[in-house]
């Protein structure tokens, strides 16, 4: 069989400036930053991640959690 | 009248890591890097972006890209 190509047929934000072609985001970090970014699209701080994915997977069975970043420290 | 609550209800993860309870991603950048990070759930390169949202966003009408995150680069 083919392997079969998992795609979704639904919007996945239904929230987030929804009037944008594309939301695309840019951060800079600088050394001993770290930040967690929302991938579920219902942060009501997006695009940092509020902890909302949790009452997200509750509901609908899903599993997405945020991406965390962090740069290392500059070096003294 | 009351606030709307954007809320999906369908899973928005389809394919990444289906067994895994949550999907955090943890990741660390150094001074000079710069990354682009799938927030579609549909990337071949997962937790990274290969452009696959271009599709999902013609096929659905929604408008969700990428994170871009870099970060400066170390003083000389």
């Amino acid at each position: 069989l083919p392997k079969k190509k998992a795609r979704l047929f639904n919007k996945i934000n239904t929230k987030i400036d929804l009037d944008s072609p594309k939301v695309a985001t840019m951060d800079k970090l600088a050394a001993g930053d770290k930040k967690v970014y929302c991938r579920c699209w219902q942060s009501g701080t997006f695009p940092l991640c509020d902890g909302t994915h949790t009452a997200h997977n509750k509901e609908t069975g899903d599993n997405v959690g945020p991406l965390i970043v962090s740069v290392e420290k500059a070096e003294e």
